[in-house]
Parts: C-alpha cells; structure tokens; sequence
C-alpha cells in the first residue's frame, strides 16, 4: 500500500485497514513510540524521562483524559491511529489489539517519545551504511550496567540499540546525531561493550544479533525501550504502548527534529 | 568574600553569610533558577517545560515534598541554600525571604531550570564579547508575540534575551549555544526585533538596554523568565523562586552541559 502523506497512514489505521509494521512508511516522516499510563502515574512517568532524556525524548504529552494530539501530529488520535497496541495490567502483557477507544479512560496520559528510524534515516542520508537495515532484520538491544536516574516509581536499568562502523562513520555518526536530541542524540558509548555490562554481542536482549566486522567498532546509542521496560517493572495497573514496530507517523519531517519543534 | 567550591557558596547562603546576587561566584559552575510549586500544579508546570524546552530548560525536578537535591548539588536543601527567594501567592509578590524552611509543604516540587549565565560563561571563553556584561549592566529581556505552546493551566508568550553581536560573533555564537541546549539552547531569532513583536531594543521589558553598536546585529535567546511568568500569570495559590540574579550555585560544570548530565 503506497500512502501520500503520514495522515494517510493514521487514517489507514484508524480504519483498520493497516495494521502491520510502520518501518518504512513515509520514510521522510518521524515516528513515535506510545506509553499511555494513568494520570496519578503520569507526573513520576515524566519526570523520569525528564532525568533520563537520551533513552526518553519526549516528543509531547497529551492533555489528561484527552487522546487527541496538538503538536507532531495535530488531530492525531491516539486511540486508533497507531496499527496495533499492546495492553499491560499490573506489568504484564494481556492483549494485543487494533485500536483502544474501548479501553480509553479520562485520566489516561498519551507520551510521545523520539524514535530511531529518524536518525537512522538521516545516517543513510549521509551515507552511512546501518547493518540491521542492510540485513533487513531488527537492530539489536541490549540492557546494560549503566541505571537510569530513578523518578518516583520508575527506575531501571538503560537499554541500548547497537550499530556496528568504522570509525569515520562511527564520527559521522555522533556529530549527526549529536544534533538530534529529540531521537536519542549522540551515542552512549563505543567500542568495548563490556564497559557498559554487555557480555556477549550476538545474544542481544531484544532484537536481532548483527555481525560487528573486521576494523568495525559497535556504536550504541539509548534506545526508547528504556522507558517502557521502566514503567512496566513498576507495574501501573494499566498501561497501553504501541506493539513493537507499530509506531505513530507523525507529521513531523526527521530534519525538523534538529530545531525546537 | 572568595568561595573554594559550590558547596561553599550554598552553606553560607545556609548560614545567612552570603545574601546577595551570585552573578560571578564560582564562574566555571552552573547556576539555576527554581520554582516552586504545590504537587497538583507542578506535572501542568513540567508538561509546560516540557513543550517548551528552549526557554523552560529543565535541569532537575525534586521529589514531591523532598528539599534535598540529588543530581545537580546532590545533598544541596533548596529551601536555604539560596541567598534569596521571593514568595508569590495567587500571583501576587508578598515576601522576600533568605530562608523558606518555615513555608515549606510536604506537596512542594522544586524546578532547577537552566540559566544563560553558563552559556555567556562560555561565549566569553571563545572571545565573544557580551554586551551586558561589558557594561556591568542587566542583559535586556523582552516580552516576545511568540506564543509558548501551552499545558494545562500554563500559557503565555516567550520572553527572550538580547545580546548585541557582529555577524560572525552571531555565527560562532550560534554553533557554541546549539550544544548547549540545558541552559536555553541555539537563538530563537536574529535580526529585525519586530519580526518577534519587538517595537523598541531600547525599552526591555525587564533588565537593562543594551546599545547595539553600527554593524552589529541583535541575537535573541530563550529566557528563563518564560516559565516563571508563565507560571504567576496561572495564580497558583503558592509558588516560591529565587530572588533575581539570586541563583542556585550547582556542582554541575558548564562544560558538562554539553553531554547528557
């Protein structure tokens, strides 16, 4: 299915008539990851992104108990515009459905957070090869040693996504995405990864493993998991996220996320 | 009198020996603005910042009722450790204090929000003159017909700082200020004062004029009066921040503010 603009993605979605993964859609376009959580946990929720803003680029905030979106997707409706949702109660997974607007209640807290395939777009823009893209699987995450500054409820360990590069690229790549805070920003770390508590690079945490070549060095930058591995281990009585890889489109460009959008 | 650390300058503002502006002390360390407010205003007040980073650069956030700070100055008590405070209720001024330990609230949140002054610190490193400081004077603020995104209860207009520059001063400036985005980030304008709703650079809103000199151009900031205005003009029953220029001397080094603190 070919569509002309983000809008026409949510309005697909919104009628059921996608409900597979985003990657690739409007490729010039940001997408966000979705953690809905009830208002009297939304406050700690936010300020630990906050106090975490690699892994936790809030992108916005919903009004309380209002799913429309005013700023990176203007009229986007949260209920129904992302393809597939995943349902938590008290930490654990208890669905997975193709719109919410049944679940949806007054108090509920929409955040937006940055997403990779931004900077990856941009990274392939300059001509900087992206291995899991090359192989066409999902790139891998790993938790690491390195904790979150703690918020409330909320605390954890950071989860990283891992690129393997040379070394120029590895440079290209930092002052790229160095200008990119609102997607995770500059890498965490580089090389030796059990600097950072990895022990073994070809059985990542999440993802797919992705071969690290001779005079390449693995590049690891936070990654969105973070924040929902986070919330879920504090177990919210209810919490809704998009299903991994069913992301919203929004409506803003990747070279806009370099401003203050 | 000369201070050895951060940590000197907040116990003789703990002990009433140091009541004046900070402007200078311990010149290589940030220094932060503080709000107060009750818990059931401060998740509004952070969605505000939130939506508004540029002028609302939020550096750490207490836990609820908690005076003590953990990241910035950790063990720093934000209720004395300040020379100054002005105390609003309803949005009115009644009281300037040295010390609010009497008023405090088992509710109250603490905002640490950035402040130009790190920025200038380092625009002064890479010789770039700035005009205020040169002459000893207040930097001029203005009230811009920018609309701040608005959250909740909290809306109202950015307010900017102005420092008057040659073109390659404002390049320069532009590139050091991009990596700062913790204490207000890249300009917001540059250039014809009107196109921001600026009627007269002699007549600041608040602050000292500042000459601009044949060949310079005027360089306009975010300002961290945004949020505090934004903030009385919602008439919170309670809200408590620093006296102006009485600031919250950090641990944090300006040159850290590059990197994810």
């Amino acid at each position: 299915m070919m569509f002309q603009s983000p809008a026409d993605v949510r309005a697909a979605c919104r009628r059921g008539q996608w409900t597979n993964v985003t990657a690739g859609l409007c490729g010039s376009f940001a997408q966000a990851n979705l953690a809905i959580l009830p208002a009297d946990w939304a406050f700690d929720f936010l300020r630990f992104c906050q106090a975490n803003p690699k892994p936790c680029p809030v992108l916005e905030v919903t009004d309380p108990g209002d799913p429309l979106l005013k700023r990176i997707a203007p009229q986007a409706d949260i209920r129904t515009d992302l393809p597939r949702y995943r349902v938590y109660r008290d930490g654990q997974l208890v669905d997975e459905v193709l719109d919410i607007t049944s679940l949806w209640q007054d108090d509920f807290v929409g955040f937006l957070i940055g997403c990779s395939f931004s900077f990856e777009a941009e990274l392939l823009a300059a001509n900087i090869p992206v291995r899991h893209i090359e192989l066409g699987t999902n790139v891998p995450m790993y938790r690491t040693n390195v904790s979150c500054h703690p918020a409330g409820r909320f605390r954890g360990p950071m989860v990283v996504s891992m690129r393997p590069m040379k070394a120029q690229h590895a440079i290209e790549a930092t002052i790229i995405t160095s200008r990119l805070p609102a997607v995770h920003g500059a890498p965490v770390h580089l090389g030796d990864p059990s600097l950072i508590g990895i022990k073994d690079l070809d059985k990542p945490d999440y993802g797919d493993p992705a071969p690290v070549y001779p005079g390449e060095i693995p590049v690891f930058w936070a990654c969105g998991v973070t924040p929902q591995a986070a919330a879920l281990a504090s177990k919210p009585p209810i919490m809704i996220t998009h299903a991994p890889g069913h992301m919203l489109v929004t409506d803003l460009r990747n070279d806009e996320l370099v401003r203050d959008w």
